[in-house]
């Protein structure tokens, strides 16, 4: 088999074969196939695309490049959550102890990643001592005994997608649906889950601006992870303003606080109730969506939601003080009023603008050495439809450098658009995709 | 400016400027742009295309890649010619000292190149003593003063081509009528002539099989000489069957000899002449083709091209006595008819399985390392549209070593299909296309 060979029959429009494709991932993780020959395929699959059977084999190969997690040894179906992102997405932090609270079995891999934010696991850093950086026999130990247990990312984990993802990004062959929903997956699969509840967003702030192409990706992972055996399933969400009223990551933990005790903001909520239910179900321990959402909701009403949380910040070394006392967590020097300077309804809130200012502030990396501030980021007091008057705050402002807080506050009147009349409220939940 | 957004710009079907080819030719020569975004780019070129405009900029961005010769000090116009390639094409062998007899002047570099005999440098070198490598000084010297010289290609002329071409090859992005387009005219323009006729082969034996793609490629390389100031003219030829009845490198020299006698083969004789009359209405020597045909004429039966020859081995150091004795030239030690296994009109001579006889001899290259044997080769009796009898021969095979002989022999008699029928005589010259 010759490199040479796959590159010509995927240009000419041909079908790649499971072994071709096994032959071209294996070779290129080893480094015998060159990065030219690579870049070369990815720009004809861009134009030629991949079928079904293509985009599974490929996932596979991908996945089987590294590690595969075996979390057979622990009983019980184990489910994975997967976000593909957006500005004030903390909902991992709030709905993996809802969930293991209700008898669900969470054994998630996380990133730190660059962005506005830090990741999930910069986030949980916000608790004083917490790591993720636990053995795997800690993990499977405490995912059997607790139920929860979150680790960082190891390099061995999909090691071909890695690679491959790094090449893409600097040949402009990342926009293609085949490949984006199979570098997401193939790190899934090899994360040993039994079932997978992605939520796809979508809008201004999300990967994925439209919603018919929110729903092929997600249709297209769906089909991977069934495909591979997995039970999986897709949430298409709204990410065309930030999803609740934080961003930054000790603002964002507080806000998972809050949603524990009941008292998030109403998306965020529905946005944990709806993942939630499907990863009931996904994991065996509801019947249906309405069974589901009612064990979520006495979780979360009988404190066992907020109790899970701190079992799984003591296990893995954090203190879990501020579970219960908030204040405890990473708290910025200044925190400021961001005032209307007109009046009228909010008519749209730039995702991508509200994350710069983040960024900004010092709450995310621009690169993979920058140092996170946990502390800084801003809390949303208006969101679309709401009404406000001149001088009123749009949102508070927490920040350590005055510098930085100039800039971001230049920058976040540009995320702000008010007019006369009043916006329709936009869905939150715009589709769920399950087995086809 | 970033090569990312040049990928990208033709990924999305843009059209790039010469800015924007001059970035990425220069930054690839000096190894500023890896090899892996190149690649990418010429797959998107592939599906995208290039236009009139940025071919033409992508060919002078080559060109000026590296030394671009300055001919300006030879008096004259200086011709140059070039053959897309073929089973048999030892045209320049004979044209050249044609040409020159008639007073335009011939400078020209060569190479050796890989394929089934060697190339024009290799063929020459059956003169013993003769050298292609000349100091630039005393090329620039003789074709001043005996009107013609042919030197080896030097590593300096359009770098950027021979890089690019390489990464081609193993991508398989060499299908692409603006890519091989420019790939031949950046050195024809860079070797400096004022005038190039093209000699653009189509059919069996030929790169571009079809006459369309012939067509096509002839059309975009005269636009390109002609956009580039050089007065360019293409006569798209046909290479369904060997061109004259000689393929080996010392046998296609005695061709050559006999060509310039007024004695070759008559398809040899004729596309000398056409290519001859351009060259020579290019030149500024002759008015019209019908003039041009005259000259060349009288050029042979005055002895005055054989001559031109002579002297033109001489000047390069070679032994002119095999100019008029060519029993003087390299000799195999067997020859051996092949005879036909059965009775009919040639219907067809497969050029690739001719091809493939010669380099089994040991008369091409098949690595560039290989040793050449200027001897060996085959020289056809029969052409399409003979009638043969049983047992006639078909060719002469001409051997040293007794077993690649046996594998040439076999492979031989793929080549011909005999038929009741008496096939359509085919045509020579399919078009000449000058400037539009």
């Amino acid at each position: 088999m010759r490199m040479y060979d796959i590159i010509m029959k995927k240009r000419n429009g041909g079908k790649l074969s499971s072994e071709e494709i096994q032959f071209f991932i294996q070779g290129y993780t080893r480094g015998e196939i060159p990065d030219y020959q690579v870049s070369a395929l990815m720009m004809a699959v861009y134009f030629q695309g991949m079928d079904q059977e293509e985009t599974l084999a490929l996932t596979l190969a991908m996945a089987q490049s590294g590690d595969m997690l075996d979390l057979s040894g622990i009983r019980g179906v184990k489910v994975d959550k997967h976000s593909t992102g957006g500005v004030g997405d903390k909902t991992s932090l709030a709905l993996a102890p809802m969930v293991a609270a209700c008898g669900v079995k969470i054994a998630k891999m996380s990133g730190r990643g660059l962005g506005h934010t830090g990741g999930t696991i910069d986030k949980l850093e916000s608790f004083a001592g917490f790591s993720t950086g636990i053995s795997r026999t800690q993990f499977m130990t405490q995912v059997e005994e607790i139920g929860i247990s979150i680790m960082g990312q190891t390099a061995d984990l999909a090691p071909a997608d890695k690679k491959l993802y790094a090449l893409r990004d600097v040949t402009a062959t990342v926009d293609n649906m085949s490949l984006i929903a199979s570098s997401i997956m193939s790190k899934k699969l090899a994360a040993g889950a039994d079932a997978i509840v992605l939520d796809v967003k979508t809008g201004s702030g999300a990967f994925m601006k439209t919603l018919e192409d929110a729903l092929a990706l997600a249709r297209e992972m769906v089909r991977i992870g069934n495909g591979a055996g997995r039970h999986t399933v897709a949430v298409v969400s709204d990410m065309d303003q930030p999803l609740g009223r934080a961003v930054g990551n000790a603002l964002e933990v507080k806000e998972a606080i809050a949603a524990l005790r009941g008292e998030g903001p109403k998306d965020f909520m529905e946005l944990c109730m709806t993942l939630g239910s499907q990863m009931l179900v996904a994991g065996g321990r509801a019947r249906d969506g309405q069974q589901a959402r009612d064990m979520l909701e006495e979780a979360v009403r009988s404190g066992a939601a907020l109790e899970k949380l701190a079992e799984f910040i003591r296990a893995q070394g954090g203190d879990p003080g501020a579970v219960y006392d908030p204040s405890l967590l990473p708290r910025a020097s200044h925190v400021e009023p961001l005032l209307a300077r007109g009046e009228g309804y909010v008519r749209e809130i730039r995702c991508d603008e509200i994350g710069v200012c983040s960024l900004l502030l010092g709450g995310g990396r621009e690169t993979k050495d920058s140092e996170i501030d946990l502390a800084v980021g801003l809390v949303l007091e208006a969101k679309v439809g709401d009404y406000v008057k001149e001088g009123q705050p749009l949102a508070y402002l927490h920040y350590n450098d005055p510098a930085k807080a100039a800039a971001a506050r230049e920058r976040f009147y540009r995320a702000y658009t008010l007019g006369g009349e009043k916006p329709q409220s936009p869905a939150l939940i715009h589709r769920i995709l399950d087995r086809e």
